[in-house]
């Protein structure tokens, strides 16, 4: 049979300045490049495994899991396909059919589809409803009561550290002590955190944080991070009836390759660089007050922002779209001949970035770059 | 923190005959290399996806997806996380907790943990019992009349292709028109079979099929392949009804980087090899032939193999570490100094191996290379 042509290269995306907030802290490490070549073959990291992947030792997994562990202070560490996967894992084996959960109003689609899949109910909690879009934990205990109140149990809370629409930081720690307070288990979706920013699972009193190794954690998709506080490790890593070896809830093993060394390779410099987790705010706002001098462009959500993922609005560019003979595209091809690439073709009312990572040089640059187009096309 | 070292390097297994049948078809392509390289970054294939990977055209998912389902004569096809995570994926989705499900007795233990996260019980088809542990279809035909006397419905039956430790093909036409016969649906585990020898979903009547794309499919770990008859299709991909692009069971996307574009860059070798399975399991045979020229070896599961993966009794290795000064560990060092990897340290009794894909004179030597072990130490 003939196949198509796959378009299997990705060089503008690799080798431009790339704003596109999933694929900064994703960039792998040399380390990573290096365990890829290592273990890129198909069952790679399974030579020496005597039945459990999360007890393998040549490449040293079980070390890598305890590292993990301190790393999030949390009790117990697993690996799963993502930090979707992990919160289907916690939400499937915590709930049953019609339970009831509530889940912060920017929460991420994944949350929705992982209860959906679990056949649970869905109660929100409402964002501020202005441009900030903040959850708070006033809002959040108002909806947990109230939903305790009217279903009787609710036997999980999901938090979003970080969100993706607007980045903003939300109160893990007060999240953690109200769940404790009113006996529901937590659960923290750090997909744009770990890996960033400190995450104190067991200070913060939180149940269960999922991280995202291919979103944050400078690893090959797909990965993600499940920390599992102890009263709960013996039930989501029970091991099987018949297979008494297996961890059922992990079908046995999730990584088998690529994804788990790019992972355990790029682990030191993501310990070392959420330690300078600072400077990288620093950098960010400093990038966002220098576009935000652009006049037509503000910053949505909390500010000062406390992510790297920032969401402007950004009337001017749409003013100069109405003008310019390419319409909405101008602003794709103008960046794109400055070497910036990662906002989408068209798109000129809004748009959220990330520099995570970036010098601040490139920052400057790009920030410079906006101007520029800008100065080039208004009136 | 200080980091463990995680022992990041796999020389060995990389540069030596590796006989161990998990890495055997799994090993990449030079097309899957260079694909690691463009996209081994996190969120590498998602710069265009406008809401759905499998729509993804740039790389080309969408595309590959259209070429995969014709290659396994599936109408749909999606990817997984492996194969195991395609039969968790059909087994939850098309029963309810308590359900009954028939399963092969040579079953790999996923098929047994997929059951059992899915909560619903196996009733088990015996294999003949002797030194061939086959499975046929009369015994299957038997078990699962017997099943459905006795339970009622059966909502599932599952069927392994070809099973981990005898290497054993079972008749996946036959067992599709059982099932098609007694109204009950079908699942193949073709997890060592997709990608090495032909597959036709439709034309035996399967009505879902799993692959492994790091076990057989020259792709990165973790991934499997998921192919489905039309009359299922729109269950098993329903949307969710909070987010309507997405579907549900995959969670909205399953692989984000390497292991789907190892995938598709190996896929056309992949094609073209199972082409010309014929002529790997001539060579397999006579490697098999070569090897029990041995006294004191034979091989166990169905003869002549109908597989690459072939399962050994080496009562013979077995005498000589009894009287070694390295007792059972002899083997493993010998085969090594040979540049032989991939049996287990210690193991004489029995082993199982794959040559798959080795030249004719690697099955040779690797076969000279246990009679001149045999005879330096026999008596």
């Amino acid at each position: 049979m003939e196949c198509h042509d796959y378009k299997l290269t990705r060089t503008m995306e690799r080798e431009n300045l790339n704003l596109n907030p999933l694929q900064r802290a994703g960039l792998l490490t040399p380390e990573a490049r290096e365990a890829l070549f290592e273990f890129g073959d198909g069952y790679s990291v399974c030579d020496y495994c005597a039945g459990r992947l999360d007890e393998v030792n040549k490449p040293g997994i079980e070390m890598f899991l305890e590292d993990l562990a301190k790393f999030i202070d949390a009790d117990y560490v697993r690996t799963t396909h993502g930090a979707r996967e992990g919160k289907y894992t916690v939400i499937n084996k915590i709930c049953e059919p019609g339970d009831t959960i509530v889940v912060d109003g920017n929460a991420h689609y994944t949350s929705y589809l992982a209860a959906e899949r679990a056949g649970v109910n869905v109660i929100k909690v409402p964002n501020s409803g202005d441009s900030r879009a903040e959850i708070t934990m006033d809002a959040y205990r108002e909806t947990l009561e109230n939903a305790i109140d009217e279903v009787g149990e609710i036997k999980l809370a999901l938090l979003t550290h970080v969100d993706g629409d607007y980045g903003n930081l939300t109160d893990a720690k007060g999240f953690g002590k109200l769940c404790k307070k009113l006996g529901v288990i937590s659960l923290l979706n750090s997909a744009y955190g770990m890996g960033r920013l400190p995450i104190k699972a067991n200070e913060w009193d939180i149940d269960f944080v999922v991280g995202s190794g291919h979103k944050s954690m400078s690893a090959s998709g797909p990965i993600g991070v499940l920390g599992i506080k102890e009263e709960f490790a013996e039930d989501m890593l029970a091991r099987s009836k018949t297979h008494t070896n297996k961890e059922v809830e992990l079908l046995g093993c999730t990584s088998r390759g690529a994804p788990i060394v790019t992972l355990m390779a790029s682990f030191p410099a993501v310990v070392e660089r959420v330690n300078r987790w600072d400077e990288e705010l620093a950098l960010t706002r400093k990038f966002v007050d220098n576009l935000t001098e652009i006049e037509g462009i503000t910053q949505i959500g909390v500010t000062p922002t406390e992510h790297d993922l920032v969401r402007f609005d950004t009337p001017i560019l749409n003013e100069i779209a109405k003008k310019h003979p390419r319409k909405g595209f101008y602003l794709y091809e103008e960046l794109k001949n400055k070497h910036i690439v990662g906002i989408k073709r068209g798109q000129t009312e809004w748009f959220k970035c990330s520099t995570y990572g970036m010098t601040e040089s490139q920052r400057d640059y790009i920030a410079n770059a906006f101007k520029e187009i800008v100065e080039k096309y208004k009136d």
